[in-house]
């Protein structure tokens, strides 16, 4: 490919530096697998310092026809920074500043690869709030998180990255450097492009910074844990919580497969529990304890055993310890897992806890589940054994699932994106006028295709 | 024009029945106009009554390069539903039911001419809850406010209409019936085609149906009205307030010549203030009085001379009359009326209300101004005699004031807008690239240019 003849790679190194272009197969191997531990090498990796080195990249790929993956921490679940056709992998790691926090105009404006995590801190340090809450918060950047418009238990109540994006400064693969929206919290200028390249996987331009907006911190928060005897308890818990119409910041639900992993993995007795609710509360003090006793009366009133409340930082951070060594517990029951974030319109939670005990069944898979059920949005885990038999079965209860999400009216994810994981199943969910019009929106952006390319479509 | 051959009619007629296609001129003329009171005759007007009708009169269009102008209710501010080409204007009007209320899912599925006060009415009377509230919501309808992504008071809380847009049955230009969304509150399959059609002026899609989402209706309300001296002083405390990290649902703002137009209409002395805010807080009971204590402490410390509390509906509306009468209040002040709604980051609005008494000295203008200065979002109304030489000061004083909107950070248009009234601003604010992009991407949706063509772009 023309990028590699020594005059291209001598041009990548005038634009960025030689020091930040790396040909070793140490770090071709290293930058090239996300979350999903899906691996190709790129066959360079390029660490831009500035706005217009990505752009003069850009305008290099998009003339010699090099694929284009735009890179963040590197935590996504479907493989979105993956660069499966080669190219440059550029990795947006030296755009890490939080450039600004205006306390008047409410906003934050950061680069790509500042960490979430990090941001929340700041801003929590001065009595804002950033609500977006992937669990990966601690690596994943914001960069990232708009790619794949990334959620979190707190999007039950706060909705999810898009949200909070207001404006993007981002290189298109033609090397325009572009503004969408801006500062202010309505914009109806033009098209919502902001909107548009959130969630768009990176495929449609590269964000090189974000307005994004802040709220004020919760004056408090409190945390209740409500025990069921099994998941269809639990679930009727969440459709009676939603018509009980009080607004937790977060309803997760954690199911009995996935409760035995983390005792098991924190080397506990088996839990008493069949499934479990962490249903987080915040806002005015006084409005936090009544809506505490509405959630605690309606879950005793669908057979919740038992509940635990936390106020503290420290208790509330002994709670959702269950929630955090979910990852690690679960890698424990089983080599294999494919792990799928699909969304079932909120009502139909008690059908789907009910389909996915079928499914375990049928296909003779594990199918510990958790997650966002507030939103409906669940992480379905298949797990089996690392045989081909086991695989095959798998990949089978897979399509399964997925059909049967489309049939309850939901989609196939909530927060993961589809990458070149999810890219098969396309046609489950979209019809084929609709795949060709994204298709036109992607030749809109990116002509000659070197954007992230083999990304979302099958 | 070829449609209007004898054929052409004919095929029209066949596909919705004679008794919905006008050609007299009565009709022509009375759905060639909107909120804006510009005029433009269109060629005929047809009233289809299903998306299968609305696909085939997109097809013809297309096939015959005429151009579709989709058209809601009409209140529009920007001229978007006026067919400034001709052609065939497509009233959605019958397009008119409320499909279903679904409470467990929490959502509402609605056909594009709904009225939006009839939406809420629906949903409140099940105890849930439809935010977008634009002042026009007796008459517009959900299809125009997703159009425009209308705003309304609530905004400042609750978002605009954006935000509870989960999913749309939409027809191309070309005649393709497609589905963006659905009925989950999470969703990252492909592109965002939900976002990106809100707001975009009729211009890629003829909306057919709307997935809605709702929210529990807030327990209590509370609204503050808060007398000061003079604008400067309520715009100190829109930012005290921000400072204060209180979050009412609205934070409007009533500016002096407002107050006067309003006190005039109805027959009232002069107002004692020179500006009011009216705050409205939702939730819980006990959290609405203490945020309502603090709400009252921040204006106090910043010099506000008198309050009103008002806490039952009756009560509420009673202090919603001042706003409600705004708009009827101005027409008597002066016949020229150019109506804009820009947008300016959170902080600058106390230099954004000096500009404007500068700019009503400068320009020999009246700027009676009002509207969510929580969003920085404020209707500034640039009003004159109806002669040439008024006319022209009132244009060269729009051009100032959109000149320093872009320099403060803001937005031409928060709520209403580009249409064809704002068209020619459009380049202040953004680049030629990316004027240059949303074109592409309008070429994406509608390669011949027919739907509502000459809005927006310049």
């Amino acid at each position: 490919v023309a990028v590699f003849s020594p005059d291209t790679l001598a041009r990548v190194e005038a634009i960025v530096g030689a020091a930040y272009v790396r040909t070793d197969s140490d770090a071709l191997l290293a930058y090239g697998t996300d979350g999903t531990k899906r691996r190709a090498p790129a066959d360079l990796v390029v660490l831009p310092g500035t706005v217009e080195e990505v752009a003069a990249i850009a305008r290099l790929c998009n003339e010699s026809r090099v694929p284009l993956v735009p890179r963040g921490a590197g935590t996504g679940y479907s493989g979105g920074a993956v660069p499966t056709r080669g190219g440059i992998l550029l990795s947006l790691e030296r755009l890490n500043r939080i450039l600004e926090i205006d306390e008047r105009d409410l906003v934050a404006v950061v680069e790509p690869c500042v960490t979430t995590g990090d941001l929340q801190e700041a801003v929590e340090h001065r009595g804002l709030f950033y609500p977006p809450d992937p669990a990966s918060l601690a690596q994943s950047s914001i960069g990232g998180n708009i790619a794949e418009n990334a959620g979190g238990p707190r999007g039950f109540k706060y909705g999810t990255t898009g949200r909070y994006v207001l404006g993007l400064e981002a290189v298109l693969p033609t090397g325009d450097i572009i503004h969408t929206g801006g500062r202010t919290v309505k914009n109806v200028v033009g098209y919502d492009l902001t909107s548009l390249t959130v969630g768009s996987e990176g495929t449609l331009a590269v964000v090189t910074k974000a307005i994004l907006r802040l709220l004020p911190k919760p004056a408090h928060t409190a945390l209740v844990r409500a025990d069921f005897s099994d998941v269809s308890q639990a679930a009727r818990a969440v459709d009676a919580l939603l018509s009980a119409r009080v607004v937790p910041s977060t309803l997760e639900l954690v199911d009995g497969p996935s409760l035995a992993a983390v005792a098991r993995h924190l080397g506990e007795p088996p839990p008493a529990a069949g499934a479990v609710l962490l249903i987080e509360l915040d806002g005015q003090p006084d409005a936090v304890e009544e809506e505490a006793a509405r959630v605690t009366d309606a879950c005793r009133a669908v057979g919740a055993a038992a509940f635990q409340l936390a106020r503290t930082a420290a208790e509330r951070q002994a709670l959702w310890r269950l929630r955090r060594e979910l990852s690690p517990a679960l890698r424990e029951i089983a080599p294999v897992k494919l792990n799928n974030d699909i969304v079932v319109p909120r009502g139909r939670i008690p059908e789907l806890f009910a389909f996915l005990a079928r499914l375990a069944r049928e296909h003779d898979v594990l199918v510990p589940s958790f997650g966002h059920a507030g939103d409906g949005n669940i992480h379905v885990n298949i797990m089996v054994e690392d045989t081909p038999d086991a695989r095959a079965r798998a990949k089978q209860a897979e399509q399964h699932l997925f059909e049967e999400v489309v049939r309850l009216g939901g989609v196939l994810s909530g927060e993961h994106g589809i990458g070149f994981v999810k890219a098969p199943y396309l046609r489950l969910q979209l019809s084929d006028d609709e795949i060709a019009l994204m298709k036109r929106i992607k030749a809109a952006f990116d002509p000659n295709g070197i954007l992230n390319p083999g990304k979302i479509f099958p």
